[in-house]
């Protein structure tokens, strides 16, 4: 629209929701919380939601724009105030902060503070165990109220990358628009790209359709809000305290999943999800999931679908299906299987609200660091059930592209050789053919550099 | 988004709204009056409405398109069902009309019925006098329940072109979003370009501001409505009678107007309003009026300010203020401007949901046909008030404009010759200029001819 | 509670509902209607509705106390205000009047004025044919709002006498709340005694349940109204012009019917309903009719019972069942039979908001004036069809009971002696018959004298 | 109405409110908590809260009438179900539990499971010290859901005793329909009598003013609610662990009080309301407080007043006021004392939903058990503070009734003779005085037997 105001303000903010009724004794917890060691945490977050009100949507620039942005708890006798030092001036109008950016602000102060005091302290939540995981994904979403009880099946979750081109957002935005016209919600990660473009598609149609009730869920993380802000038509936000907490949420919430291209974290977010859907475990779980993307995105996923029918066999197609260039299509079908997931859940008396009987092994719960020797000990084999292959894939993946763009990984290929993996030769080359796939089409972030593989094959 | 989707569908809808609930002669007389010569515009408007689920938001290529399209009144025993035939497959998800456009063809049906049933053929009202006129159109607007009570004044109605520059849209995207993160509401024409830009904005920033009522008011007439179907965010349509009804209703309903570039129909527009504001009866009136636009359109405003300056007297400047290039300053001054009008509308104990105070001279509410003799007879000089002055060179205008550019019009002149206009030489002489500079701007259809005057002073 | 409040207010009162957009014409030809005759008639009904605030619940004692009592319509530039004279005290709370009253007397206003200006005058309205008089009554209630769709049929419709015993009166408070605890609403005639009492005891249980939308739908007429004002439970108010579209109001609008314990009006209601009911063009029709009271009451509905089936043959009984002393059974009963009301009306597709379907025969329509030539009249035989028998029963009922108690009807016998009655010697015994049983149960108002025959039979 | 039904019934109910989503993991928990000692005041406050659908009112009769009734907690996948065994018929219609008994019963659950697994068991709860003591009562409020943000000070306490005349009764319901007739809503200790009319009165003239919100909320305790089950209007239900934390709850949710006539329990009430009104602390607090009933009530009053003014001195009479026979009065000076109270919590900034600053002594927070040790270390005299005098002149008042009355006081006595008070001799006398006085006047339950003093002035 107009260049952005780059202009800041000072302000005090009062809460909104469930931060609105405080005991005298939380609000001190608050400020301390605040204080001891999630001060700056809350800082990045906060500025990354106020920088959904200016047309640059870009975190990193607006850090360097306001670098005196500063955000302090301020004790009153009824409740807290919220006070903001030079905060960006387009998050608020005529001085009063616009009231959906309050209410993030707001959901970002609640999850930080509900995961240090209640999630991390309590003796109730044994984060240790697969159960004690799953138990808290679900806390925490519970108290963000984004457990709703009366509402049939029609959460659809959307994934896939967030620096798209224009011809891959609009798509994205016509799957949302034919979603909405059939009264389907999103959710996403909240971000750009293909976590903005099915809101926005959404939003449309939910108005041509008058929709009472229009939800648009984001899920993030403290350590990618900063990069991703919350994009402004997300009305229920939540802030889950890592990456795989924060996919538990994506599974155990979703009815349904939509893929769009994206780069390789794409990839690693199919591997998750064809891991959690192939355990034997959850075969009788109706859960629908679709590739789908512009007719020049067919080629992307092509290779996806060779790599993994090649490595996990021809039935794991049971678990997806691609549909190119047809948001009707999509659309429709999505529909057609939320009636699935109702009946299966009603048949198991099971909740729609949360999928509780997706089981999901520990080894998807668990962060995977990719250090040499933890490379060198993956099971990449085919002597074991699918679903732990696709476990092991995903990291071997995850530390491939880590051993070519993270400066960590990089640094560590520098000084101790390439990652020396075992295993069986042809799923490595798959692997790599995928990335030097994916290395051509521009979808790795390599800064100039060409394609090197970083890994030996031990035999 | 993807190709338009052609094929068509035939169906049976049932009513939204008023009409949900008929007595069986109402029935009867809705069917009668269907039958009775008005087929033909229902069906050309419901045909508009239904192109609004279209990409391509074209009436005229949709009328070609959908040659065999239909529209009965089906009679059933508790009320009326539509039954459409050969339908734009795209108003439909499938099978089920979208719910936005059920309701505005029901709103087409409605508003048609009602002036020709209870308007047009009752004895309460009396459409030869001013007083008559106005209550007329009270009446249509308060059977399409769009007076509401308990709502502070906050609609601002915005004009403009309708084939604007992208330029020029996303200027009026920019004003709507910040009219509405100020949660005013938005009344337009209801068609493309400066009618659909500010509700486009407005929806965003009210999404963002999580504002509970937001209302899109599309106010059009059957002339019109086929060439610029009702955009999709419009929740409130109203199909007036005639341009002279539609341009009473908005100038009642709304309580401030903002005025995008446009081509000579919007000066037009501005000359009906300064004649209105400039009445000595309506003195006390406050009625904010902003001109604004990018920074392209500078020049346009300009000369608009000159020639009603020169023509009307400095003292017209008082009815309105031009701003460039800066929604923010728009938005917020409209914002202050509303207090104003709560004020004033409180102390003179008159409702907000209608400007019953406000003076229309009857030469404002009776169309102008611009023959040669209508035309030789118009008082073009000063020595009247300037709120007349201002309806007679609108006439003026409007009789040049189709001398150039309106089938009737041309042929009438290439027949008789150039109009004869007696008056004023430097008014005609201003008139002239600035009719000149749209067609230098290519604000004026010719059609590929220059632009040649088609009138004759004579003193 | 405590002793009436009889002082008096002068208070200014502004519209609440339809009465609130007015336009300026619509102003004047309130006034006008006002002081056009109905002035008196809508004094009284507003004195009427004000006296429901006071503990006596006795208007006529109202009038004598608030004899300086008067309302007058002022016009406002934005509508209408009510200026209240000498208006009892009772009906303000620290000077602002309770906020139900005022939706009941502008209730009063807009039926008088609509009855007034728009059924009366209105060339669409033909008050001689059936069909038209259906009509009226259905825009009557259109326009009092209280035709609702998207609710399922649940009003059941409560008649019996206004004062009954302590006994009774406590029975239809049981009734009412078992009918409330099974979600059903009520209709009544909205005056005291067993117009009350399913109210009060339907407003408990309906908090009970936490309904959410609670009907207290009152029916009455300006002839009424003034001796039963409408009681404070009430929340849709409407009143009909007379008593015959008011009969046909609660039929058309209820979905069933329960009769309580009354005197010879009761009795008379009943014939009136069962000759609809029995009319053979109804035959399909399922309206559930239950005659309900105490063990007290058991000998009042077995002579009822006995008359009908003696009077119009066994198949009668079709139409109603009797139970005695068990709300349980009854609410139980009425609730079952909305199920077979629901399917028929959607099987014939008819509304659920208004009976098209039900054929009153036009007699039914008419009101019956008890001159000696009309009595003389009738057709008292059974060579009739017997929904004709029953309504000309109904009206030699009405005649005789005028003969005995109304003051008209007794100087009529006295100046031109006993009606002659030709027809049935046997069917006019049963009323006689019946008659004497009522007097003796002291459900006729003979003010001290000994029941008298006031007719003879010719044969 | 008619006799009750004492029939029973076995169902299962499935939860409202906050039960609705519950982890597996809190679904265990629930369990545990039933079985581990619970079980027992589950069971019988269910019953209370069953019995409140029958006319009886009287739980202990109900114990014997359902001497089978149990509740069970039953596992599901997607939460809880209830099993109700042999549980009173009059609770369910047609087979389905009335909804708001299935409120009631469920906040129940709630709070006696929020009490024994947050309160007691965690270490933010620190029940020793007051603050924490008030914590915990905010606590429990909150997960109630009574503390609600955006309404303004509007909720009058109303105390009183449970068996009153029928006069008293009455006139309680006049207060609450003259409170309500205002806007005001009620909460009470939510059994029969004082508890219950106010409540009944406010319930018709809300609906009379066609009041949205409607608030009865009921504070119990385990210990109570067996025996003063909550009655069928109240809608928000709140089980409080103990009789002080119950009154605490009162006086900071609550922004008036009004007392009743009672027995010996009503003035413990006034003397720990004066005790807290007075403490200097509160000086600026408004906080109105009336004592009211019929004229018969009156020598009750003149007696406590007496007694408070001659012990606590004459400006204890700052506190409270009189007003005999007048709801009107009473309730507008409510209204007229609410705008106080508003503008005091905002110059504060406190809260409207709970009165932080209102300053509770310790000595009020914690239970008295008369033991003659106890009783003889009281401080009887006038050399402290008023308050302080209060809450110990409170506890003489509790002993004494326990000594005469209760069954373990009446043993004590028997065993070790009569407390030995020391103190103030004229202090004692009054309230000998004031005993004797409620003895004759039947307020005190003594059984038939004569009141005699249960205690020994040591000068």
């Amino acid at each position: 629209m107009q260049s952005p105001n780059t202009s800041a303000i000072n302000a005090l903010v009062s809460p909104e929701g469930s931060l609105e009724v405080l005991s005298q004794h939380e609000v001190n917890r608050l400020r301390k919380t605040s204080s001891d060691g999630h001060h700056e945490i809350l800082r990045h977050c906060a500025l990354a939601v106020l920088s959904c009100g200016s047309p640059i949507d870009d975190t990193a620039a607006m850090l360097r724009q306001y670098p005196d942005f500063d955000i302090e708890i301020i004790q009153r006798d009824r409740g807290i105030l919220l006070k903001l030092t030079q905060a960006p001036a387009d998050a608020f109008v005529d001085g009063v902060m616009i009231r959906g950016m309050r209410e993030h602000i707001f959901a970002v102060l609640r999850d930080l503070v509900y995961v240090s005091n209640e999630i991390k302290r309590s003796l109730n939540h044994d984060l240790t165990t697969s159960d004690g995981i799953t138990d808290a994904v679900f806390h925490i979403l519970r108290n963000a109220r984004v457990l709703r009880t009366n509402l049939p099946p029609n959460l659809i979750v959307c994934w896939g990358g967030h620096s798209i081109s224009r011809e891959e957002y609009d798509y994205s935005k016509a799957i949302g628009y034919h979603l909405g016209l059939r009264e389907l919600d999103i959710c996403t990660g909240c971000g750009p790209g293909a976590m903005k473009g099915p809101m926005k598609g959404a939003n449309v149609a939910h108005a041509k359709q008058r929709t009472q009730l229009r939800r648009y869920i984001g899920i993030t993380e403290p350590g990618i809000i900063a990069a991703e802000a919350p994009n402004p038509i997300v009305n229920e936000l939540v802030i889950m305290p890592d990456i795989e907490k924060r996919l538990e949420a994506f599974v155990r919430l979703g009815h349904g999943i939509i893929v769009f291209p994206g780069g390789v974290g794409t990839a690693e977010e199919i591997l998750y999800l064809l891991g959690i859907l192939s355990n034997p475990e959850n075969q009788d779980q109706p859960f629908p999931v679709i590739f789908t993307g512009p007719e020049s995105s067919r080629a992307y996923f092509e290779q996806i679908d060779h790599f993994i029918v090649t490595a996990l066999g021809e039935q794991i197609r049971d678990y997806y299906s691609i549909i190119i260039n047809n948001p009707i299509e999509v659309a429709h079908s999505m529909k057609q299987s939320m009636q699935n997931v109702r009946l299966h859940r009603i048949e198991h008396k099971d909740a729609f609200y949360f999928n509780w009987q997706l089981k999901i092994d520990k080894v998807f719960q668990q962060p995977f660091n990719p250090t040499h020797q933890a490379m060198s000990e993956l099971q990449l084999h085919r002597d074991q059930p699918i679903h732990l292959l696709a476990a092991n894939l995903r990291r071997a993946f995850s530390g491939i592209v880590a051993g070519n763009v993270k400066e960590a990984g990089i640094r560590a290929i520098q000084e101790q050789g390439p990652f020396q993996l075992q295993g069986d030769p042809e799923l490595l080359g798959l692997l790599d053919k995928l990335l030097s796939a994916f290395a051509q089409q521009g979808r790795m972030k390599l800064a100039g550099k060409t394609y090197n593989p970083c890994y030996q094959l031990i035999s």
